[in-house]
C-alpha cells in the first residue's frame, strides 16, 4: 500500500519532527522545505526517506540540532566554513547564501565546508543558486563508502556526487545531479525497499563477479562511470570537497547508515558563477534554448523515442508531484508514524 | 620503423616550424614547449603529433599566426578572453597566468575563453598551475564532435575533457586528464596510424552496434562514460567552456581534422585555486600523502597487480621520456621532413 501526501503537509510533519528533537524554528522550516523538494522532485532516496536516520542521529548525539556556524577563513571569492556538526542542509544553504553574496561582486566564488553532514540530493543547492540567477556547482563527499579504489577492494571512496544547473529561456533549466558511481546507494537502498534487483554493472563481489541482489549490497561495491575514470572523478571530488576543507575523506568517512554516534565531518563545496561577468544573462539563456532545440531534434537511435536532457525529467516530476503529492510506501509511513508517536507530534494521515 | 628525439630537439624543431608560419619568438617558444611536454607525459595524440593539422591551419588562413588577445570582460575573480583566433597554447596558457594572479588575492579565479584553438591535453594547463602551488582545473570544448546526445546518432557533442591537478608532497601529484567519452578521438587517430582495433566500447555505428575498426570511426560514434551521465557531463561542460564564453558548442562546432579554413571558435575555462585560501599548503600536501598512501595499499581485485592513482603512470612516462627522448613512428616523421622542407627548416634527424 502506497500513501499520498500533498507536500505542504509532508513540510510540516517534517519541521515538526526536527523541531521536536532541538531544531530551531527556522532552521527546522529551512530543512524541511529542502527534504521536501528532494521528494517532489523525484529524488526518493534522498528525502522523507532519510528522516528515521537523521532523526536517530539527532538523538544519539551524531548530529548536533543547534548548530552555529563559523567561518574558518574567508578571501574576496573563498571561504570555509565550519557547521558545527549541523544537519548538511542547512551548512549548505549558508554557504549558498555566502557563495551567492561574493559572487555578485567578484564573478564566481567556491565555498567549502568541514564539520558538515548528509545534506540530500546535490541539486537541492545548485538549483537554489539557480532561484537566485547565478550558475550553480555542487561536490560532495558521500556519507558511507560503498566503492574500492580502480582495481581495490577496500572501500575507501564514496559514491560523491556533483551537480550542476544552468537556467535556461523558455525550457527548464538544465540541472545534472549524478554519482560518479554507475548507480547511488540511495538507488540501492530504495530498491531493498520496494523489493527489486539490480541491473549487472551497478555492483560486483569482492571475486570481481556482478552482484545483483541488494540485500546483500554489503557485500560488495559500486562501480565508478567509465571505470577508472569514474575512480579518477570520485578521488578528485574527495580531494577538493573532503581534504582541502579538512573534512573526512578515504579511511576517515564513517558509515552514516550503520553508526549514529560517531562526528561525520562531511565535506561539501559550492560554486556561485555569476553570468553577467561572462555574458548578459538573457542572450545566455537563449543560447541555452538553442542548444536545447538542437538536442531534442536530434535523430534517433532504433529503439529510442525521444532524446532528453538533464534537468528535464526532474521539471516534469515537479509538476507532476507538487499537484498531485508525494508517495509513501507503506515501511516508510509505518517507520514515520513511530517517529511521530515517539515525538509526541500528529501523524502523517 | 620508429625514431626516437631527445625533447629539446623536438622543442626546437616545432618552434622553428611555429616561427616559420609568422609566429613571434616568444609564442613560438611557449607553445613548442607545451607541445613537446605533451609527448613528454605520453599524451601522443597531443603532441608532435597535431603538428602538420597546426601547420595547415595556419597556411590556410583557419589561425591566426599572430594573436592579439582582448580581455572582454572582468570581475575581482574571473575573466572572459578573447583569443583573436590563436592556437589554444597561447591562449589557455594566458588564461592560466590571468588565473594565478587574481587566484592570489581572491582565492579562486575562473577565466573564459572564446576565439581560442585546440589546445592539446588539458593536463598542461593544470600542471602549469600547480607549478605555481596552486589547484588547477581545466574544461574544454573538444575540437569536432563526435558524439551524439543519449540515445541519438547526430554528433552534437565532443569529448569536452576536463583535467584536475592536486599537488602532493613526497608522492607524484594527482592528475586527472579524460574525456567525457570512454575513448578520446586523438586515441582512435592513433590507433589508426598504428594499425590496431578498437575494443568494444569506444564506439558505436548508427544502428546501435560495436564499432571496432578506427579506418571506420567516421562511420559512427563515440561513447560517453556511464551512458546518460557522461552525455549530461559532456553537455554541462559544453555549456560552461563554449556556451557561457561566447564560444561554439553543439551544431557552431567545425570539424577541424577536416576543415582547415573556417574559424574554430573554441572555447575552454581554466579555475586557479588558491590552496591557502582553505588551509596551510604543506599540512594539505601531507594529507594528500596519506590518501595516496590508503590507496595503494588496498586489498586488490584478483588478478590486479596494483592499484594506481591518477597522475602516476604520467609521471612515471615524463621520467622515462626525458631521459630517453621521444618516439615518433615513421610515417609521422616522414611527415615532418616534408613539413621541413616546405618550410625551410632544419629535418628532424
Amino acid at each position: 500500500m502506497t500513501h499520498i501526501i500533498p507536500a505542504p503537509r509532508l513540510v510540516q510533519f517534517v519541521k515538526s519532527a526536527f523541531m521536536a528533537t532541538g531544531f530551531t524554528n527556522e532552521d527546522a522550516e529551512i530543512t524541511a522545505d529542502l527534504m521536501t523538494q528532494a521528494d517532489i522532485s523525484g529524488q526518493d532516496g534522498h528525502g522523507i526517506f532519510r528522516l528515521p536516520q537523521y532523526i536517530k542521529r539527532l538523538q544519539e548525539g551524531g548530529m548536533n540540532p543547534k548548530p552555529v556556524f563559523k567561518i574558518i577563513s574567508h578571501r574576496t571569492a573563498t571561504a570555509l566554513i565550519d557547521g558545527d556538526n549541523g544537519i548538511g542542509h542547512l551548512v549548505m544553504r549558508h554557504a549558498a547564501d555566502i557563495a551567492i553574496e561574493k559572487a555578485r561582486t567578484s564573478g564566481v566564488a567556491w565555498v567549502g565546508a568541514r564539520m558538515s553532514n548528509h545534506a540530500g540530493p546535490a541539486s537541492l543547492y545548485t538549483r537554489y543558486i539557480l532561484e537566485k540567477g547565478m550558475i550553480g556547482i555542487y561536490v560532495a563527499v558521500g556519507s558511507a563508502n560503498h566503492m574500492p579504489p580502480w582495481g581495490g577492494t577496500d572501500m575507501l571512496l564514496s559514491t560523491n556526487p556533483i551537480s550542476v544547473a544552468i537556467p535556461s529561456g523558455i525550457n527548464p533549466p538544465i540541472i545534472l545531479d549524478m554519482a560518479t558511481t554507475v548507480a547511488a546507494y540511495g538507488k540501492v537502498k530504495t530498491l531493498l525497499q520496494s523489493g527489486g534487483t539490480m541491473p549487472e554493472g551497478w555492483m560486483i563481489d569482492k571475486n570481481g563477479n556482478p552482484l545483483t541482489d541488494p540485500a546483500k549490497s554489503k557485500d560488495g561495491f559500486l562501480l565508478p562511470i567509465g571505470g577508472p575514470k569514474g575512480y579518477g572523478l570520485a578521488l578528485i571530488f574527495g580531494l577538493l570537497a573532503g581534504t582541502l576543507n579538512g573534512g573526512a575523506f578515504g579511511k576517515d568517512v564513517i558509515d552514516f547508515n550503520a553508526d549514529n554516534t560517531t562526528v561525520a565531518n562531511t565535506g561539501q563545496f559550492i560554486i556561485a558563477l555569476d553570468i553577467e561577468a561572462f555574458m548578459d544573462t538573457e542572450q545566455f539563456k537563449s543560447q541555452i534554448d538553442k542548444i536545447w532545440a538542437e538536442m531534442k531534434s536530434s535523430a534517433k537511435l532504433p529503439g529510442v523515442s525521444e532524446i532528453r536532457l538533464p534537468g528535464e525529467n526532474l521539471a516534469k516530476t515537479i509538476k507532476d508531484r507538487a499537484a498531485s503529492g508525494i508517495k509513501i510506501p507503506e515501511p516508510l509511513f509505518a517507520t514515520l508514524a513511530q517517529i511521530a508517536d515517539e515525538l509526541s507530534i500528529e501523524r502523517l494521515t
